[in-house]
């Protein structure tokens, strides 16, 4: 999500001060996409989901797993962080499932077609163990959006999944706050006024906000996510903009007010 | 080296059937050249080393750190090895400084040139501790032939000597055996005779080969780090095919016999 040098080594600094134990995990799509096409590979995306076949399946492990995952950590242990950087695959922290064909709705007059993502993954487990044993040998989780199937196969996952996954497996062991940092300072009440960010959502609101239109698009998975890892037991749950990831402005979501 | 797919499978399962704590050290050139090639990105070697400017930096943070390393894990991952990826930046284990630009011996008249190798680095220290840590908890390290400077920059490193640094390093807590594979069953007296393994070579037989050609090009760093290993405390080293990973056949390098 941030892809620009600047705004990245000042959310990097910020992830540096938050205490205690933490995971980062990234995205990298736009990158992705703009080394596909230097390669003449082009992107298909399908509901803001891209479509992965053989070969773009290659770009994201490129992009995501060396690319972007490794220029992170490189900068994160100049700041003073012992950042590791992993896939689901490494340690084999994160198992997901080939996703099937699935019937989309399509046009005006929700038509539907079926769509085969290709090499896209649905996470199916998350050692928990393994990961707070790396997270107790003093090493910082830096996850890039990869999972593998335990076959063999890498599988390209969405990173708002692996996020809410990751906080969901490790809420057993640890007090866990999941923020999602993106482009606005919170979820909006008006889209194009940045001061109207709804301070706290819980689910009969998020109800009313998708019948009323107030929410819509790519933020109606991220906060169906929240709400599922607030019932999972993960202790707070905020979305806000990349330049408050300390989760102390934003939108809280949460399970009933 | 080896980036025929039925051979890696097979040196795979043949790393999965070591026993006892195991790192695996890769590379990954060709791929890295193929990848830059349909990046339009020219590759420019020096005396068998790759010349590394930004673009080429980025292409094998791509594809070792990401591509190369991402895919191994996945399948060791799939025949029961706990592999973990690593380059030299995660979790700190391997630190490089720069490679000041370096005298070179060129042509025939044995003429020298001024080679600026770019984002290479030369491993300056390994963080044994950690990487100790990391075995001990029961994973299996798989590096990328990646460091980093301790300042945030990645430095593309030869993978030879990111083994016997490696190696090295672990010599003080662990009995270690360094396995060199390759194309050829081991050092060979006649280069097109793959029967004539030399068993053994010593400093003296290394020196003695050295100066009547019987060993000579990239083989030369190679025998070279592989008696500072002995040196250094490794307890064996062997230079072998891609297909006798487990060291017990190929050439021993020794101390002395």
């Amino acid at each position: 999500m941030v892809e620009d040098d600047l705004q990245l080594a000042q959310l990097l600094r910020d992830f540096a001060a938050i205490g205690g134990p933490k995971v980062l995990v990234h995205g990298g799509g736009r990158r992705a996409t703009a080394v596909a096409s230097e390669l003449g590979i082009e992107t298909r995306m399908v509901e803001g989901r891209r479509v992965t076949d053989e070969k773009m399946l290659q770009v994201v492990t490129m992009v995501y797993g060396g690319l972007v995952n490794k220029s992170i950590v490189a900068r994160l242990q100049a700041i003073g962080v012992n950042a590791i950087g992993l896939t689901g695959a490494d340690a084999g922290i994160i198992r997901s499932a080939k996703r099937p064909p699935v019937m989309v709705a399509c046009g005006a007059e929700a038509q539907s077609v079926t769509v085969d993502y290709g090499f896209v993954g649905d996470v199916r487990s998350v050692d928990s163990a393994m990961l707070a044993r790396i997270i107790d040998s003093g090493m910082t989780p830096v996850i890039a959006p990869l999972t593998h199937d335990g076959e063999g196969h890498l599988l390209n996952t969405n990173a708002d999944t692996m996020a809410s996954e990751t906080a969901k497996a490790l809420a057993a062991a640890y007090d866990v706050t999941l923020v999602y940092a993106f482009e606005k300072p919170g979820v909006l009440r008006h889209a194009d006024d940045d001061t109207s960010v709804i301070p706290a959502i819980d689910r009969s609101d998020f109800e009313r906000y998708r019948a009323d239109g107030t929410v819509s698009g790519g933020m109606l998975p991220k906060i169906e996510s929240a709400l599922k890892a607030i019932d999972a037991g993960v202790g707070r749950v905020v979305i806000t903009s990349a330049k408050a990831i300390d989760g102390t402005r934003g939108t809280i979501i949460q399970n009933a007010k």
